[in-house]
């Protein structure tokens, strides 16, 4: 159902204080994450091995952790180094410890074999102390599953309909144009030109005309980047369907990663705004909110959706021809799971770690 | 489980506007439905063939309804006719229709096979206009089986105990003397005279004594029919245990369908009121009104009786002997839903539709 | 998973008036309780047997218990005496009654076969009435499986975690030194002196030094009683481990019952307070109060712990040495169960009674 070999977003950098405990739940998997002496970010399963309360509601001890049910101390790597009375700590007296990255201002969190972590997989992403670009971020639960937020961003042509007075404003051609799709090694990426389109809530004028390049990656498990730039009307033209390389007259940005939380809820955490020479603060504020209002939108046509779902779950989707990106995920989702299980010993360890 | 060859009440007429949509479920199949320009009321499959979304937070565009997550457009009939971006429509893309019939202000929706539907099957029941009764309606949601419910219907001794302050006050007979039960061919006759029995609310003065005959069909899937006729004293006997052929002193009248929403919950239509002859607009509301306070005396212990039931969901009913009612009624309902799934294809026909 | 040859408090004496109907659920069976004219308590199956709905929503007439539904009759000894309409009661007309006995301010109800009831496995507690003691009373409920909150009350190391700031104050020894554990018959008895500790939150001044002598059972199927006692500091040496004999300078009382309402949810009930020579009213007030906010810390971690093991239910805890207590009365009440299910027709009674 999911894959577990893969970098998940657990929380933005700044939700992480240097002190206290974040509790956080991953396909599942209870985690208490918080930042230690150095500057790092711990994460490890919010269970502790004893009567399995949560290490979340325990006590920061220096870099450790402190049940706070009966008195079990864990480091920072998830070893118990003390138990009040008792002087020998058993071998199996851990807590499941996970690798844990800070890039662009997401705490990153690695689910499946240690092992196998590959920090190389982290996407670029912009944080949030960049100075070339200005953004806002937030955060929304979903009552739905992930796949669901997911096909949602892997098919845009729903702008035209969902977000017909937000986003999709003006951009009839998000429903009838197909982008080209092109697999990558573990994602999907969706490229095209809209010509000849009015301005939008937070760039242009009334009457106002732009060529737009329209280019987003849609990477596993869940993660959404997307560029889009602004030109003068006729430069699609010039481009004949490639990418542009000249200076656009405007760039936004949009980071944004699903978060599989159980099997009917999710996370998605999004930033938005643009570049610096583009768009001031203020601005970039604006297009977060004039976003965020768009993202309540999906949500509700996601959780309604999901709810139709469960009245018959086996009830099978009609395939369309705007089911290019959905469908290449969906599989590409398929095959990395499938690789997990066969691997020699790779369904326990997804389980027990 | 449930009879799926009949016809089911999805609403008032009144409910479906000209505009607008109105979701329901019924069985577990979500329904939208809408009035279309020719008057006529439409029932569809709330669910958008492509990715399940509900068709009920989609937007009317004259006869036809657009799914407003993709865009897909459908007509009256549930046909797909435009697919955004997509110029050939595939033949799976079609949602079920369910025919539909208005009859007394009820809009009934056919929840079987299409080609059995058979209007001779709606039984009479009196519309808000018909200028010889005045009657109010109502509605009711239960967090109960809808069978429960039934056979609170099909057994009134309850009158004297669950309503001895409303509609059983002053009247014991209900529980004490049975009534004749007729098996009719899709449902069961109750026939009795209530001999010298007092005054009701909404009818005579203290001190006043009449015989009633009190009759009235239960009927597939869940309807109750009922007019019920004040006499003088002494006209129960001069018929002896038939029913009455001279005009009566006072008519009450009562239309009621239970409705299966989920294997948990159920809805409850009523309306309640007397002839035109009899009742003003205002005692008719009089009539409603209290007749609604016993329907919440019923929501209340039978919301309760579930409530028992789920602890120990195989625990078995004894039988008394006034329970001819639903014990025949059930029978009735097993007897149709095994017809059903002994047809060929019945049994399929009855998910896919 | 449950024993049910076993008292179960159902209530404290006080809850159950003389007139009225009280509704209480032990172990998935639904009970309702009533005071009859001689005073005892009746306690029967919540649960009329004609079409199962609850006789706690009822009415008393005299010592008997009409059903508000369809208006069976019932008597103390659960059987139907009375049918409207109908003459021969079937043998079948009979809910489940429960033996029932008073003791020490609760109401114990007898879960299992009746035959096997014996009313010297009650624990001597302590009674509301009783002029050697001041307690006060009270309940809470829990979202959490009995077994947990069992597991809390034979292991109160716990106390210099969960209850740092209130039980656990200035006690370390809570954690850092084991008991005395014997095997009882029915339970487990808990013996220690914790030397040269400092005053409690009701009995001492800052300063103070006590020697207290720390014993308590636990028994089937969820008691919790104890008494723990105040000396002068040297008292615990003089006695070398052992309980001792002399007149302590305070006592203090807690009795305490565990009830299993279903599997994921239970009852505590409990009294706190001391000798009345040793705490007047008014004090013994404020050791209740005192230790009812203790409660809730429990409640809160227990709560959150019943939580994550909801999330991966075969999760094994690790057993360590302060878990002696947990581990010998998990085997007791398996052993118990045990012997129940493997007694000719035992299973079969532990449902149908």
């Amino acid at each position: 159902m999911w894959i577990r070999n893969a970098w998940y977003v657990a929380a933005w950098s700044h939700e992480v204080a240097n002190e206290g405990l974040l509790a956080r739940t991953i396909m599942n998997d209870p985690l208490v994450l918080y930042r230690i002496g150095n500057g790092s970010v711990v994460a490890m399963e919010d269970r502790c091995c004893h009567r399995l309360a949560p290490l979340s509601l325990g006590r920061r001890e220096g870099d450790d952790l402190r049940c706070m049910y009966h008195g079990l101390k864990f480091g920072p790597d998830g070893r118990c180094n003390e138990i009040p009375g008792q002087t020998t700590i058993p071998a199996k007296a851990v807590v499941r410890g996970y690798p844990v990255v800070e890039r662009g201002s997401w705490v990153w969190v690695w689910m499946g074999e240690a092992a196998r972590a590959d920090v190389s997989q982290i996407p670029e992403t912009i944080a949030t102390t960049d100075r070339d670009w200005n953004i806002q971020t937030g955060c929304l639960d979903y009552s739905a599953n992930y796949q669901l937020i997911n096909d949602n961003l892997l098919d845009l042509s729903h702008l035209a309909f969902v977000h017909e007075r937000t986003l999709g404003k003006g951009v009839p051609q998000w429903a009838t144009e197909r982008p080209t799709i092109t697999r990558l090694e573990r994602g999907v990426r969706f490229q095209r030109w809209f010509r000849r389109r009015g301005p939008s809530h937070y760039f242009g004028e009334p009457g106002d005309v732009f060529d737009t390049w329209n280019s987003y990656d849609f990477l596993v498990p869940g993660l959404f980047i997307q560029r889009p730039a602004w030109f003068p009307p006729g430069t699609a033209e010039r481009y004949d369907g490639q990418a542009p390389t000249e200076e656009p007259l405007f760039v936004r940005c949009d980071d944004q990663a699903v978060i599989p939380v159980t099997e009917k809820t999710s996370r998605y955490f999004y930033s938005a705004g643009g570049r610096s020479k583009d768009a001031s603060p203020e601005l970039a504020g604006e297009i977060f909110r004039f976003t965020e209002v768009a993202f309540h939108e999906d949500k509700a046509i996601i959780e309604a959706q999901q709810k139709v779902i469960a009245q018959d779950p086996g009830r099978q989707m009609v395939s369309l021809s705007m089911d290019g990106g959905p469908t290449l995920f969906r599989g590409i989702v398929r095959e990395l799971i499938a690789a997990e299980t066969s691997t020699t010993g790779g369904a326990e360890v997804a389980r027990a770690g």
